[in-house]
């Protein structure tokens, strides 16, 4: 059993080794792999409406961001980012932050959720949002240079949400 | 006859009445309405790998920024943003600035470039990416609040570009 939480700056000490494990390898995410603390503070937490932590028995297994997508007339629609850590997957613990930050966003007043760059190689996500009603809404092609698989597309993903 | 150069920081004093005057419009850009000076510098030549002015008779007619569009993987494709003084519209301007910054982009290795956010609603826009050669890759639906139209859909376009 998790239990999902807002996490405040302190928390960034658990929450690091989930992201640099995830950037360093710059498979999933469009980060730099080379990021450094700071600056991964500020892209998950500092830029962010909010940010959630996953525990297990104390543990952060897990972590999201709420972001606005896009500002003025854009700012109706939120972004959100999942990281869950190796050593906790398999566990529908992804599953559990995307459907806790759909209600989250729909409380901060967002109407809608985007997902602008999930790789179409990592299938198991691909499968995930698609089973909790995302759509497919473009697929920008060539859009990232993964370490094994070369050239790969990005899909834009999105859902409206229920208030 | 426009000309197109670089520009540096001490141009943004003829830079900033043309951002202001589309910014503060809210009807083209994800941009907040009452976005600071500062804040539109960052946006136009701080986070820019290189931003341009048109000049006709020495007067700013028109601007451009390059960035990098995702970080990571993603760093090979660029995204750009155009803007012409409401004065100097009608005469081609934006095409010429669009053609330029492809090439500014190739010379940068910028590999293909993308508009992430096109409004549906801008249909001068859209009819010249797609002229430019630039393909529809994406349309999340309801993605801008028009102060006009409502609610109107984003498109995602792209191009390659040939180094």
């Amino acid at each position: 059993m998790i239990s999902i939480r807002l996490a405040g700056p302190d928390d960034f000490d658990q929450i690091w080794p989930l992201l640099r494990e995830v950037f360093r390898a710059g498979d999933t995410y469009a980060v730099d792999p080379d990021i450094s603390r700071d600056a991964a503070f500020t892209y998950w937490m500092g830029q962010a409406k909010a940010t959630y932590v996953a525990e297990d028995a104390g543990r952060v297994v897990g972590t999201y961001y709420i972001k606005t997508n896009q500002a003025g007339g854009g700012a109706h629609v939120c972004n959100c980012g999942y990281i869950v850590s190796a050593d906790a997957r398999g566990q529908g613990i992804a599953g559990q932050l995307c459907i806790h930050s759909q209600s989250a966003a729909a409380v901060l007043g967002f109407r809608a959720m985007q997902f602008n760059f999930v790789l179409s190689s990592n299938e198991s996500a691909v499968r995930l949002w698609q089973k909790l009603g995302f759509a497919t809404v473009g697929t920008p092609p060539d859009a990232f240079q993964h370490p094994q698989f070369g050239m790969v597309d990005a899909f834009v993903m999105h859902k409206k949400l229920s208030g």
